[in-house]
């Protein structure tokens, strides 16, 4: 199983130590963690599965031989910049998104639109849509990393089942 | 000067009655309008921009030979499905967004997250980023689609000059 | 119609004169042109364009804001890089190859794969596919700028009816 | 260490013999596969690759759902179609081409400008670029599995210290 962790480059320390625990936790269930690869959420995520003894997918924004956190296993050189966002919510069966500035937005409107779980630790309180409706299958509040991850899993579960 | 146009391919009436007014008043100013080709709120914007003499772009989502809206005419066939979302703003010098779901989401998340303009015409409602911090530099509402147009033009006209 | 001229950013003068004139005959003709946006080739080509009051469409590979060559009128900013390569190819009916080095070797197999007409002028010279088998449907070799507007406005008319 | 396999997806039976022996192969040397994830000379890479027990990457022209071939242990959804083939190329440190029409030529070429190392068998035979000059930094030709892995990995060392 493969879950996707979306945040910041440039996370605030709080949300960095979220990541990282979120990270452990996926480790220790066997799950790998696919990220975009750089700093801060990314970043954290990925040491935290490596600490566990975790396998990390970064999916990059940029060329072969362009820098990315030195916590990735398998690095995917996408060349896209931040179009390579949508790459990073397809695939995962499910996303964990932990605080986050628009590039994190756009993962998570990716996600919700191809009906990929999404799962937030202190992220985008979205409640109504653009169109006015309240947003029933939104983001999937989580209290702390072991919640998002109990609950990422089981929504994945409930996803691959439709 | 391009302005995108952005918003739902199943847009209810009253949304794709903006579109279309919003399609008309960039056409009478003599701005091109981009948007993604398709149908709903696409469709309408390029409806009433040809209503009044004016240029469409359609940033599309599939090959050569796939099917557009009728009133598209300059067709750009990207091939990348919904991952042509960032080209759609990236295009324009400012975004208008119309209604909206998921997709219109992750063209407002890229476009606030390059700094280009997005003005709302009863579009998502964000008020607080994925990190608990206000956004003071998001969508800017729009009363109806004249003012939308005024808005958009002056927003790419003070993002021209940083 | 939209005819895509492809070929190196960094062109010889003689194809660079090629290109020009190519342009030129596009637009006497009433034919858009669609590039790459930047320089060599594709400058020269929309330069020759703009001589003769056509019109050109610049598939860039930058975000917003990056810098492109001043004959183009419709800057479409990809922010993909390289992998813009394949919408220009399908953003023709036809793509008219005038020398070019390997990043326009992509846009030629991209083209030929989705059964693009291609017009070589002094381009690659594919006569054997990966496969061993002799190339058919290949790049359709031009005498001069002339000669290869001419056929590519022909395999476009005979691709559409296909 | 990861290579990439690149070749047709509707490949000649003795195109697959030799793409799964180069699977094994690579398997064997602990080095990851990469490819398209699809049929043909995709899918009898990664089945070689299982047969030895290797890891196999799959970088899928499709959204999350969709079908991809049974070997891949690791699948990353694109939703890019075709435009996903600079992303093959790039995530090795090289290539192995094996037969291949239009798409794997894409491939190459990306490959190629980007100063990735291929390998070929029985692959495009490039000689002569569009420019007209020689091709003295193409294709590496190879006599059979072992000797393209062989070659892979050593034009990878080489290009990692360039």
């Amino acid at each position: 199983m493969i879950i996707s962790v979306i945040g910041s480059s440039s996370a605030k320390p709080e949300h960095a130590a979220l990541a990282e625990e979120v990270g452990r936790e996926l480790a220790r269930r066997g799950i790998m963690v696919a990220c975009g690869g750089m700093t801060g959420v990314m970043e954290a995520a990925c040491r935290g599965a490596k600490e566990e003894g975790g396998t990390t997918i970064g999916i990059l924004p940029g060329r072969r031989g362009t820098a990315y956190n030195s916590h990735v296993d398998i690095p995917i050189f996408t060349t896209l910049g931040y179009a390579r966002n949508i790459i990073v919510v397809h695939s995962g069966e499910a996303c964990i998104a932990i605080g986050g500035a628009f590039g994190t937005l756009s993962e998570i409107a990716y996600a919700l639109d191809a009906k990929i779980p999404v799962v937030g630790l202190n992220s985008w309180p979205l409640t109504i849509k653009g169109d006015g409706d309240p947003i029933v299958d939104g983001v999937i509040p989580a209290a702390d990393p072991a919640d998002a991850v109990e609950k990422a899993v089981a929504a994945a579960g409930a996803a691959a089942q439709n």
